[in-house]
């Protein structure tokens, strides 16, 4: 997926906000069901971000083009593991491993990945 | 109220990205409900922005301390027209008329807007 | 220009926050320059937003995909007033006329519209 | 550091966008400088993030009052390590450890965190 930096990505020292990197990466995760005319979520159940790890390796200015990378590190029966790395060009600015719960929101517990889920992350158990 | 400007709200021109300072009202409206324990909304019903004219005068920094002030202009039946402006010490930065409707969310329509609603806002019919 | 809404540009009152709007058309004023290769400012000259008045028609929600077009309303010599349109589908749900002053940033004074500008916005003096 | 969510904060989840939450560690770090009347950088030096790791526990919504609490973890010649975690009341609903570097932006390059910077975080070597 291609993300542009515009002025509202940036902060007063010239270079994209570090948390607007997270953003840039649910951007990604979301567009993987929009682009298959989905919704990232179905009634009541969906993921939430449950922790993460990010480095924050170069920055990024106003009007780069980036690319967001999506790999599938592990699944589990009610959480996912995602890398997401952001590359400007060639070179990779930005990675991050980010477990994500799925939940039944009405009763706020995890509950089993569906498959409709998973056939959008094109996963397999 | 006082609003201190972070990183988050500048831009890579070094100064406050000029949408934020609509957040900057709404943050000023929202805290009028929750200064006196009340949510902005109530069960369905609540306001939404229906236009505005803002003027943007000046420009503020990291690290500025700024006011918002609000006066009622004009108040109808299903909605009220506020002036906002904020200062940077004596100085008058951004003004804003803003319309906002009362809606009843469920229905989609407007609705009068209702004594509690009133009270809050400090306005007499 | 083409908007995705992500759960970023949403709010708990499950439609686009509004200030949001004003993101979206300042995405579209910038790409009109990404788009040739080029910045939207040169050295210290580039444009700022003096004021605007926005209608806000109808709401969006997570997942719409939203077009925002541009049409120049009037050009003077150290400002240009746009009018930018946000449609959905073919719904227009948003409006706004924002002038844009012509700023030397390093001596904070208006200037004059360079022809490079013009070119970029496809304007003729 | 108090924080009080506002719609700007919140997603059509209902709840505080997950990256928020490093947006209101990143106003208290900030707020350490503001509130001894210093800016976050000096000249050319200042930090960035460069690594973290977030917890999120439990989610935040529209009114809530959180608490940010920052903790040194580990200082060394040119970086810090701060764990700093939101609370809702007495409840914990986010942590993350975060890597700073102290850099000089001008030459793009780590630098000795200067004694000026360690009086604000209350460090000694």
């Amino acid at each position: 997926m291609r993300i542009r930096v515009y002025y509202e990505d940036t902060d007063c020292g010239g270079i994209v906000y570090h948390s607007n990197y997270l953003k840039f990466c649910e951007r990604a995760r979301s567009e993987m069901f929009f682009g298959k005319g989905k919704m990232p979520y179905n009634q009541n159940l969906g993921f939430v971000v449950k922790s993460l790890n990010a480095d924050f390796i170069k920055s990024a200015r106003l009007g780069d083009e980036l690319i967001v990378k999506i790999e599938v590190l592990e699944l589990k029966k009610v959480q996912l593991t995602l890398r997401q790395e952001v590359f400007k060009g060639e070179e990779k600015i930005f990675s991050m491993d980010v477990k994500l719960g799925f939940i039944d929101f009405e009763r706020g517990k995890p509950s089993e990945i569906t498959q409709e889920f998973l056939e959008v992350l094109e996963c397999k158990r």
